[in-house]
């Protein structure tokens, strides 16, 4: 099999995008996936020396775009081996991979970080709750349901309305129902939604998240704690450091460190919790880089992606220090007006001090297409600042 | 012609080094050459939503490595018209290319910035000294010199050692002769090296530069005056802000404001400076980012790789504020003792807070492999860091 191309005689054989393009890398990285996280990563691999090789849906994606080597092809088992072969690790861009076929992978010698037992904690909810449940890990209450039988018992507990999630598949806000009474369970469940997650409608009073990375040689780096603002279970805003109560980020803080060791985390790994009038819960994990750490790429002395980088490769972690007394970061979202905010970079940029990362996507109502981060002496100024650049983005007048 | 090949039907035709990979960029900017400098545009036009294409000598070099779209071929002007050909300027990383063929693609339409007039004061010593004499700008004495009577002429008034410099090609030393006595200049003579530029052995008491960038609408953006750490010609250490007298800071930065604007400059300028017993005297220009300005990607607000992108495509400048009170760079250079630092990467990422930024070059003694940055409280710890870093980059204990 030559680098250039795998098995042509298959007639769906993927495809590299094209030849080698590097001759001296420091290591070689494969990353399954080619959205902005790989894209990021490709960014801070280039400053390391490192090859970073994507497998893309197809041969138009952030990461490719930003010119990271691909390989075009499905999630297919075939498809990661043949992206793995010849780097030093496999690692991920999103968690859409089939976990028996990661673990297949995995016993055929492919050497991933995460693991496939550690992905499994950011694939499926549900395992995720019994597990860190069972390691006892604050957690809002919930249960399994399947039948109506269930959900009426868990509405004896914790009343109506509840919140009902799929196990598998959800991203910002899908596979999430919110019910409202019995009836909209009854309606839910004609769907054949499969196993539920059930949980009470908590009051949740902040949202926060942790980012922590830990090598594949076992040593933890933590970031600050840091606020997110979500809208319709999607996240808008990050702000550096979270402005909550000192204990609240200690606790969440030694959560983390001793989560990711026990689960056997390798690589970025991002815990959402939220703050509710019972405490401090575990909201979700993701096991890669995420969303609310993309402050870190000028407002940590090391960004998370070129973090993610080290410890999947078993380098020194680098220091996770903030840079600025705040860091504010905003999601571009395509706004409902029909203007590609792309299309106003040239005019956001005016504006000092305002960092624009553009992921080239195209325009739709909704969609994440990149993101803003002000660094400031203090967070009111410098989330007034990305709020005044979303608005240019907009086609507003900033 | 299709965009992904460019006449087939000659022999000798140029190609791309594989299909298309951005869908959405909010520009295109063509550069011709693919070193380091085009690399670390590559990293910062991905943010900008930029597609950068460049042109490349051979099919692995820097930017082609990170990367950018290549096309692969000579510095021909059937070449750069290719490059240019649907991108909305073209800008360049070296020096190395033809000035009449520049004029004539001019000529021709092609966006360019800088200008090929401009261009010339960083391609031809003679044309810059010339100028920029007239302009009134403070030189080094210097005269023109082919035949071994002038030599004689200018010792008459400066006396020996002098040195000869060819006004074109020169780069880290090259083309540079320090002449002990007249024999020394009869011997270069006899080498038929054609017109030579003379100049007194300068007593140089420290060397500086400064960074600006001026975009095609005019505005102009300049950086802190930055002190260059020069060994046998190469430049070493960049330290920030320079430790010089305020009143010299001052004429520098006015000396760049009016020169980037006088020559007509687009995109970043590099003005080095000498600072002699005889005061501040311009040594050399280049219109491109410089390698004295690589401090920027860390330590200010926007880097010179983006400034340069912002410039050439017409976009508002960035701040160049400085990020913290003390900012060193060094060089990484292939050590004599066979030791590639690309292999000791790992290790040395290890002491927190130091900036790696490798080139994917091969390892030969002497050669700009990369650098490394830190920030901190105070020079002499930036400094103290960046040296221990390239200790261990070079094989020692660090």
């Amino acid at each position: 099999m030559s680098d250039q191309t795998l098995d042509l005689a298959a007639a769906d054989a993927a495809q590299w995008n094209g030849p080698r393009r590097s001759e001296h890398p420091t290591a070689v990285v494969a990353m399954a996936g080619a959205g902005q996280l790989a894209q990021m990563c490709q960014q801070a691999a280039v400053s390391l020396g490192v090859e970073l090789r994507v497998l893309a849906g197809k041969s138009i994606e952030p990461a490719v775009a930003a010119g990271a080597r691909a390989l075009i092809g499905d999630n297919s088992g075939r498809n990661l081996r043949a992206l793995a072969e010849g780097a030093a690790v496999l690692t991920f861009d999103h968690e859409g991979f089939d976990p028996e076929m990661l673990s297949q992978l995995k016993a055929e010698g492919v050497h991933m970080a995460p693991s496939p037992e550690a992905v499994l904690f950011a694939q499926d909810k549900l395992v995720a709750r019994q597990n860190l449940s069972r390691l006892g890990y604050p957690l809002p209450p919930f249960a399994v349901a399947e039948s109506i039988e269930e959900f009426d018992s868990f509405a004896d507990e914790h009343g109506w309305p509840m919140v009902a999630k799929t196990p598998r598949g959800g991203y910002d806000g899908g596979g999430v129902f919110v019910l409202d009474d019995r009836d909209a369970a009854v309606n839910l469940l004609a769907g054949n939604p499969g196993t539920l997650i059930l949980e009470p409608l908590l009051a949740i009073r902040r949202e926060f998240a942790v980012q922590a990375a830990r090598s594949v040689t076992g040593e933890i780096a933590l970031y600050p704690v840091v606020e997110t603002i979500q809208v319709d279970a999607i996240c808008h805003e990050i702000l550096v450091p979270a402005s909550l109560p000192e204990e609240v980020r200690f606790l969440a803080t030694e959560i983390t460190r001793r989560l990711v060791e026990e689960i056997g985390a390798t690589g970025m790994v991002a815990v959402e919790f939220f703050l509710t009038d019972d405490g401090v819960l575990i909201n979700e994990l993701a096991l890669r880089p995420h969303n609310s750490g993309h402050w870190t790429i000028e407002g940590s002395i090391t960004s998370q992606f070129e973090q993610h980088l080290r410890a999947v490769l078993g380098w020194p972690l680098g220091s996770t220090q903030i840079t600025a007394p705040a860091v504010a970061t905003a999601n571009i979202l395509g706004p409902d007006n029909g203007v590609d905010p792309s299309t106003r970079a040239a005019e956001m940029i005016a504006d000092p001090g305002v960092h624009l990362h553009l992921y080239g996507k195209e325009y739709r109502p909704g969609r994440k297409l990149g993101h803003v981060t002000v660094l400031a002496g203090e967070i009111g100024t410098a989330r007034e600042k990305t709020r005044r650049a979303l608005a240019t983005l907009e086609g507003g007048q900033g």
